[in-house]
């Protein structure tokens, strides 16, 4: 009937939640009875970002506006913030201006968990960090069906030379059959484009696009369905990457576009893929200088991770 | 057909919308004539919030952002801001870091303008100041119908022990009888609960509930109709907190939760309870360090309270 | 398949989109054949605005904010920023403090181009910068149909004693007969009058008035169809006010008004006056100092020109 | 022992230090015994800047930035609050986008107070403000002895082809005979200058200037035994434009120049002053939207007015 | 010759300059050998301030501005940050709403690092928070030496009727005994006062005053030889209140006054102290909503904690 | 006697101080009679800097700031922005995420310049880009004279791998020859360190160190004097790390230090070089994302830059 706390969650050093901090050696060093099932992992990375930088501060402000957050999931009733089985891993250490060193180190960090059946968060940094995160789940598993939702397809081939770069990451992780392009899709397209063919050479990589009008179109409803068909309902990836948001719910982002996906829309074309059992997710792309005074955009951030924890928790429930 | 005043809109002393102030004592010894049918009266008391303060300057940057009203309201086709019928009547003196002795303070303030008849309009503050408020109207009138527009059911039992507290103020108005539960209504609900009974505990102190989902469905008519059933249509109290509305429309406030209410949603479901006869009304929640640079949430919340006046306007046009 | 661009988007001097700047004085002089088609003009103007001053930043806040856009407009497959065919003109100089002078001004600087046929496209300044527009285009041409998208009829008669303001900039221009009201509509009107006549005198003026609830009634293909009914295909001039816009996706500007268009509603109004060929746009009333520290504002109001632009593009690609 | 207040200082209708509202026409009405010997103006005028406009909202920021002010003033030892002694009388009438016309309106509002020996503190608006305002004060007393201290010396001939502006208020002022030269000084010049005849041109007017260097030099003893040897003792105006001090310590104003005075610097000059009596003060170009999130400009043109009245207190004690 | 760590110091959970969380309780129960010698302790309490609020993330915002800090201080030449005598501690666990329970939450955390000699380096939090910390030392040590730096004295009786106040802790402390006012010392006093007895008010009390112009008369070495003299070389407390600060260097805190200490006289002053053994420290007042962008308020006072962590390795190392 | 330009300086495209832009490839190509004395060339590169990103917004902040510079500057009684002697040739075209290419891209950039000796001015981005135009400058003359004005001495090897990087770019220079660091000087050095061997190490490179103490003690005719005596007065390079300046004056900077130069110090620190002729200038590490609202920084650099150029018009005036 009251909060459990018998302090203000705004109380103590800042991890997810207030959730256990158990650092990432240690978790990838636990036995099997006490290992967490999800694992929140900041990714402070953000050189390769084509506009606005600031990413790197995106773990820190995640967890800062993650204070509010209450285990009790009322929609899905579902508890999420379960104590042991969800922890904060702390952050992995990369190395800032070089993004293929980082993405070594990513999959570096994060593979031990993959191998164990861990389920990773990711909180980046800008969206390079999916390719680290997508070598860990693909190390085992082989190519995974990635499930997107971006204003932006990121299927570009190189910026100014840069072949590792937050718009190039999904043409890499193709290349490198991290991902399989049958088994993923797109959702939330929208901006102006460099030519007529960005959106076609995306295709040719085999991916399944869907517009924001599209997107909008098939509803929630329609959207998990076509999703499932499309990505399947076991060891999927979900990415995020904030910029499917409006800039007036989500102002604070490398590179924003404007049309975007409302706050309550986000939340119901996420709770709609309730079912499907990922192998991790990944939420990319906030970019807290831009983000004063009330820091909404990492609000909203931190209630997409957790909305991403209790579809965690829905799978593990069943 | 032009504007009537003869000089900008933001020259003067602030008061809401350039109202004439008068003073809280004045109005309470004014004789019936010339007594105001509605008073606005600032609460600037922020001590019992459990995220963000910083609601005690919502008085002051709420009558900053009315300067921009104008008296006619074209959908309602009411004259809301008639010289005389309603005044700014200042602010109630409160007792920082007391909130006990803060709800004796607002109790006692407010009771004479609820005896004569005069309608309050309450800027809050945080919504701990419902409970002196609800204390001065039901002083006469016995427990009162409350329609609460608000994320948050508001109905725990305690904060770490505190037991008037801003997520209390409901149960503590129902325990001392200012509040009819079964003619009262708790709109816009959503967010993360403490646990699987939150909303169960709150329904059985007598509440109905309706979710941000619940209420989306409805649409504007539909909810006033049920409000009209559920509360009546006379001497209902009306608080909103402007928590109710989504972060990107109102990023100021304590508890922000994400997904709430657009301001044109917002504007349609107060305008929807046209036909109501209101005992007061309440504006809280709004925590203006958090608004720059344009203070849009300071300005949603003036329109707010003008809807308000509105309502207050038709009731006695009637 | 990758950004054409050798640099980052964010390198150099800032013109529109980093589209060439050619003066307004090369402009006019320039030959038909290497004429641009479309010039995007600033009007850093803002002595008549009724509440926040700022405009005057807008021409610089909007062309940085639109180094993000691409040539390429998926929607309407129209290439938007051709070389050539779309310039930036730089600024007309103006005199802060005369609104009559600087009206004369403008109508200086734009006339020659307007003579010419090359549409412009100006960015204001407030929307007192619209009078002297409308006379270079009337000029030529005679009275224009305009199509108006604003929350206010701008048809006041005076401020404070003042005749060209921006509430009055409409009433200036039918006076001067530079625009032909039986061929112009305004769309987005809401927010609290001055008086019941507000709306009736500008529609004695002969002008079509649509609020907010008719436009979202209408939607995008009703909003079309009526206004190619009003204004005709050919000659018309798009003026858009930022404050049409919520303060959530806009906050930045002079006189806000709550409940207005979302940043997905603004696209599809305008993307569907496509077929309409206009002589002129304008976009007007961005203020810049209240739009840190993510500048939402200055980027919405650069994709509206973009798809002003792309509006253009497509009339000349038929 | 203890604040005499019963209620925190933030709460109430903002008026400069919570002082009594006497609005200027009931101030001049008054009769001899009961006549406030200062009163504080708010003059909301910004058209006339050449830079960043807002000083509109200055008296506004500044009254709300006054609530810290207590009414004893150690280094002095006098009471500056005294009640009906000092009172806030409101904002003048003014008329954005006419500067000669608002000129006339601040003489006309302000010259009733000077005839009846009201000194008048004036809360900007841009310089401009001081052209009305010097012309109240040499109605009855002729041209006064002025002493300004400011970043600019603010002598030049037109901008543009305005007169009145905030870079030419002292040479009209002279022009029309209300500053006595001879018996001024303009203190705290610095910064870039567009030709080098500018200050030989102030000079020529017959002003005397002081560096910012110059300054320091002389110490605050120094500045203010020169600044009774030019002006003398009684009647004197002062005029503190907010650019005097350094964007660090002020960084919400029109024209901001680099390298000015500390608040510490600031304080020690102008108290320094005690022993002139004064007819008058101003302050100007405080630009409240460039003041967020600590609003520190408003807040040390709050004390720097505070000071103004210490001055006004100790001229009355003597 | 290059950073020691790894990777960035962005990188991580957030602990005040990345060193190692040994929560309270933890730190209270190790043995003697390995204990650490400094103990850093957030307390997040805000309620009793009379102005701003906002204090309660002032540890949050502390830890976030102190990854620059590095281990090592070249004027001292001591080494600050060494492994495992120097640890975060969390926070306390405190009682918004409840200044008395939150003192004695504080001192029942406290006393047991007091008891072992475990210096405490406490991040407010108000100032009210000091008094539960004196309590924690004087359990042990009987009233201890204070030495405070401050704008106020903090010497008030009571704040409209609450006696634990932020303005009020040092005479409360005094009266429960917990400090010895004949060896304590307030420098820093400025700004305006209640009534002319404020300060006599405090010196009956038996402290001694030293105000901003008198300090800056002293400097450092004077000052330091007059804490010495005044507070003797052992066991002293230090309690540094930001407001002691300009608001140019520190704008965000609850009741800033211009005038007081630049950085760089704030750094001189402190690192004067070297000499003196202390029991322990406090910064408080810090208020971060009041801080962005650049939040330099934060970054001195993490950069003031380090030269407190400096004083005590100099201690430390003698 | 007036402002020399027709419309307010606020008008037009925005290049440094409104001068005129000739892009690098047409300075490099133009005759030695009309080539510019003086190039102002942006930078924007900011991969590899150690905390708080951003600098490769601080060529078009820096711009945006300029427009109030004037012509005349009083002090030095020179023509600073004299018309084809000083241009804004734009920006060189970087590589994001690749510190290295971008250091050859920046040499080829400014190489022919220097060969055909114009002066180039560089507005970075981080401290990383002195390396590339050190590389123009030791081109043809060899290892020149440094002067850098910094609160570190940017002399680490490496940052977890990367030797590139902010905190190394002097290493590398003298690594490369490209800086005779005998004839070297850093000054303004202050804030904690990795190691008590930091500052040997940088002194075995043949540097000479001044702290910000010693820098004080100096004055601004001491540190001229040994900057003459240490650096000879021809063919020096002066780089300016506004981290060199206190946060309350600067507080827009990847890795600030408190405790800085005021502005007023910093003016006088450049200002009393007059005398010595420079090959070069360049004034980096502004952060716009930290500077909102006034931009204070951008402001503080902007005038920097102007002191840099008018060194330069006092050289071209023997």
């Amino acid at each position: 009937m009251s909060p459990p706390r018998s302090a203000p969650r705004y109380t103590g050093i800042r991890t997810f939640a207030s959730l256990e901090h158990v650092p990432l050696a240690a978790l990838a060093a636990a036995d099997a009875e006490t290992r967490a099932e999800v694992a929140i992992v900041g990714i402070p990375f953000d050189t390769a970002t084509s506009w606005r930088p600031g990413a790197r501060f995106a773990p820190e402000a995640i967890r800062s506006a993650s204070v509010l957050l209450r285990p009790w999931h009322p929609r899905h009733r579902v508890e999420v913030l379960r104590e042991g089985a969800v922890v904060d891993a702390g952050d992995v250490g990369i190395t800032p201006g070089n993004a293929a060193r980082t993405s070594d180190q990513i999959a570096a960090a994060l593979s031990p968990l993959s191998a164990e059946g861990t389920a990773t968060l990711v909180l980046g940094g800008d969206h390079t960090v999916a390719l680290g995160e997508l070598r860990a789940h693909a190390a085992g598993a082989g190519p995974v069906p990635l499930l997107v939702i971006d204003a932006h397809a990121d299927t570009w081939d190189e910026y100014y030379g840069e072949r590792i770069f937050h718009g190039t990451f999904l043409r890499r992780a193709i290349e490198e059959d991290l991902v399989d392009p049958a088994r993923s899709l797109v959702a939330g397209l929208r901006g102006s484009l460099y030519s007529p063919t960005d959106l076609e050479d995306a295709r040719a990589l085999g991916l399944e696009l869907v517009t924001i009008e599209e997107l909008r179109a098939l509803g929630p409803d329609g959207f998990a369905a076509g999703a499932r068909a499309r990505c399947g309902s076991e060891g999927v990836v979900l990415s995020f990457d904030i910029d499917a948001v409006d800039p007036s719910a989500a102002p604070a982002t490398g590179t924003p576009e404007v049309g975007g996906l409302s706050a309550a829309e986000t939340l119901a074309f996420v709770r709609a893929l309730a079912g499907i059992t990922f192998a991790g997710f990944d939420l990319v792309e906030v970019s807290p200088p831009y983000d004063p005074p009330a820091q909404i955009t990492s609000l909203l951030a931190a209630n997409i991770a957790y909305e991403m924890l209790a579809l965690a928790a829905l799978a593990r429930a069943r």
